[in-house]
């Protein structure tokens, strides 16, 4: 990644597209796939030399488009850049401004990785009050409200992080029954064991790699994984063989991958609800905010060693 | 194993139990998990020295039990042995003769085999017409089913099979589309590439192993994989790692390992219509008969390296 200056015209865009400023940027795992050249994925590589497309939080100046007006407040697709020509506007959303919502939220809690959350927890899980559930990467942008409503379910809740603070903030924060530094474990099978005496009905999983094996070794009759994402896997080239898929049989578990794109239908419910959840204070949410697009690349590759503690998201402008 | 010789009281079982001839024993390879101490299986692990148990289709000789009486013709577990005293009644089936169904058809076809097909394809595969089909061990006692249940569907059948003999067997006598010996393909992947360019709907899985990695690479958008059975990673005590499960993400695959115990209640539905099917000519099946329960041990390590061509079934009397 490199940062690039030159000047955009802050005036008549055509053919219905919108002129943005861009307020925030969403940095998410997902987008190390588009770094590559990946035949079958559900989403184009990056073209080098162009700008990174992501997520944002946007404030339109000028607009073609009848639908949006300067003064607008969208998320959706955007540039990593100041200023953007946005030319496909069918998926953006507008914002309504609320006081007790910050901005930036519509890039995490009530964004692509809250929906993930939502829609995999409810859609995927087929979750029941009572049921033993464990996150991985539980203190990230998915996790963190994957436990909360999975405790709002009437669940129990075991965490699993990579830093002494993020086991904190899922414990004494966000209301995780149990939570663990998944480095600080010889064996995960064992820390497994330790935390699931009686094993584990759903896994929510965004890590793949040892943790999914571990997993599935302690998957109760019935289980089910929701597999969210590997970011485990994410920078390997040669990815870790899972070696333990015959406890699918034993125990007759459904293992599902899932992208929320599946499911916009449900999107105006969430929002609803989560919005709602969020403002009575029955769930909270936790962003990491870097300043400035120059933090921008350095933030994205933290992703990868768990530097970010909540949701990644870069401010480009607070106005 | 060893064959054992010694005697049995021919009369008088006590405390509802039967006592019966064994006409046909059933060689399955999930026995082969009853001879390792495995935790969390779903079935205990057999007793060393005693003599093994499996399904069989046996006469009753003499009863203390109200619902059997001598002459009927029963399956269920039995032991491999000429004779055995049955205490646990409560699953065992009575089979009503039928001179159009022979009646070693009650281990395979219209059996615990037979039924996993059908409940598998049908309650795990949520099949629809049209869609591409790939069965690998096609030619066992389970694959030959799901394959015909799944061309009287309207789908599009491909079977993976390990000889030239099966690779026949599938393409000329058991309806498939294409048929292929994986053993002479060098690139699982190509291969399945080569009689999917689309991508396959529904991989029913009785293989595991390097046939399920390719396939994962294969599948379409929303494919299901039912997983059946791991018979490449049965005998390993080191299994081979999965690398290609990042696919279930991407591609929102549903992949469920599933046992036909919990259909159980389909078994009436599935005994009616897989006899008409075979009655009226719409299905076939082949079994591979072995003569003698001293033939037991060596047709039982045969199905781990495919000698076997169809189901494997032990001839212990024919009456």
């Amino acid at each position: 990644m490199e940062l690039k200056l030159s000047n955009i015209k802050l005036n008549n865009p055509s053919q219905q597209a919108l002129l943005v400023k861009n307020l925030y940027l969403s940095c998410d795992p997902y987008m190390r796939g588009r770094m590559r050249d990946f035949h079958g994925s559900y989403i184009p590589p990056f073209v080098p030399s162009k700008v990174l497309e992501g997520f944002g939080v946007s404030k339109v100046i000028v607009s073609d488009n009848p639908n949006f007006k300067a003064g607008d407040l969208i998320s959706g697709f955007t540039g990593w850049e100041e200023y953007s020509i946005i030319t496909k506007t069918d998926q953006l959303r507008k914002i309504e401004p609320d006081d007790h919502i910050p901005l930036s939220f519509h890039l995490g809690l009530l964004g692509m990785p809250g929906f993930t959350a939502y829609a995999g927890f409810y859609e995927v899980c087929s979750p029941s009050s009572g049921e033993y559930v464990f996150v991985s990467a539980a203190s990230g942008a998915v996790g963190q409200l994957v436990g909360q409503l999975a405790k709002l379910h009437g669940c129990y809740v075991v965490g699993s992080a990579g830093s002494k603070e993020k086991v904190e903030l899922l414990k004494n924060k966000l209301g995780f029954d149990e939570a663990f530094n998944y480095k600080e474990e010889l064996d995960l099978d064992a820390a497994l064991k330790r935390y699931f005496p009686q094993g584990i009905d759903i896994y929510f999983d965004n890590v793949g790699g040892d943790m999914l094996d571990a997993a599935l070794l302690n998957m109760k009759i019935h289980g089910r994984i929701a597999v969210c994402g590997m970011i485990s896997q994410q920078s390997i080239s040669d990815p870790k063989g899972i070696r333990n898929l015959s406890s699918l049989i034993y125990k007759r578990i459904r293992m599902q991958g899932f992208l929320q794109s599946d499911y916009l239908h449900l999107y105006p419910k969430f929002l609803e609800e989560v919005s709602a959840y969020y403002k009575q204070g029955k769930i909270v949410y936790f962003e990491d905010m870097n300043e400035g697009l120059e933090s921008a690349p350095a933030a994205f590759v933290g992703l990868f060693t768990g530097k970010n503690v909540g949701k990644q998201v870069i401010c480009v402008s607070h106005e």
